[in-house]
């Protein structure tokens, strides 16, 4: 049986994006989202959602551009960090002695410890009530040199966080399940078995 | 030191949202997104982004309607076969032997066996190339009952799937890493102590 809990964004899992932009001083400033990710193949097209109240707002309005930086595990009190505090009241790449790195593609920085940096260019805001959705266009990715050499899959070398909307908690990433695009063989197998 | 990807939608983790519809003939169908994700907390919104060759596409212009399923990992196969077959080609409830429930709130049924089943109206259709991003105002979220009734996290109830885009596998969720809105505390006092 089924309970109703009213109207409620209750997907899993959700992403923790770190978002960052330049303001209009050019210093750099990171924030973490949960809302937002993949919206489109061709062009590649990434989606973050955030309140007009944040910093970040003002800087994507200005600037036009973001970089989405994926976090691994072990920079857990980091992302965790970058959605308590408002860049207006503090320097958070200062605090965090992360090291903003100046994007050759587009006008915004991305942090040089994290694993995995998309380069996007804003193509759509789109307001939706508290939230605006930016639709960034991915100029270029960029990956830790070290990812891919070895033979286990990337997700398993990056770790990324999962944010858990119920209990506000972070996760990691748990064990393999199976293939895509072939699990689901064994459907058609056991009807007609 | 990073390399480059080019331009590259490499985000991590992305969700596996199953979005069921009716077709014109009342029939239900069932496909999988992994393009997708939250996008507004007031109105509730979630944004789905699908190609316009799915069965599915047509469905949601007619009907302007969708609900979002989330799978427990007991459900992989299942879920990795509504992304495996077009519903132009196959019943894939009759298949699944899985069961469609009609909303009472919007033109479009749920999955009963999933945990989880988000009810949406759709507010926008935004083209962005290859995909098409639906977003809807989730009109009402339904959970199993027997969900929330222990003591455990709730996404550790439901047991979320995670597709990794590189090795096109299916993860699950792994083990708690600590509290959000908590742990950025560290970093402060790390730099005053």
């Amino acid at each position: 049986m089924k309970k109703s809990l009213g109207p409620n964004t209750l997907v899993y899992p959700t992403p923790v994006l770190v978002v960052c932009t330049y303001d209009n001083e050019g210093n750099p400033n990171a924030m973490t989202a949960a809302w937002g990710g993949i919206c489109c193949s061709s062009p590649p097209c990434v989606a973050i959602s955030l309140r007009k109240a944040t910093y970040t707002y003002g800087n994507l309005m200005s600037k036009k551009a973001f970089t989405i930086n994926i976090p691994s595990e072990k920079y857990v009190r980091e992302a965790d960090y970058f959605g308590m505090v408002s860049g207006k009241k503090e320097d958070k790449f200062a605090k965090t002695g992360l090291t903003p790195v100046k994007s050759d593609i587009v006008d915004a920085p991305y942090i040089s410890e994290f694993p995995v940096n998309l380069e996007c260019k804003i193509i759509q805001v789109i307001e939706l009530g508290l939230h605006t959705q930016f639709i960034g266009e991915v100029m270029d990715a960029k990956i830790d040199d070290t990812i891919q050499e070895k033979g286990e899959p990337i997700i398993e070398q990056i770790k990324p966080l999962i944010f858990a909307l119920d209990s506000r908690n972070y996760y990691g990433i748990g064990k393999q399940i199976g293939q895509a695009y072939s699990l689901g063989n064994e459907i058609g197998k056991e009807i007609n078995s």
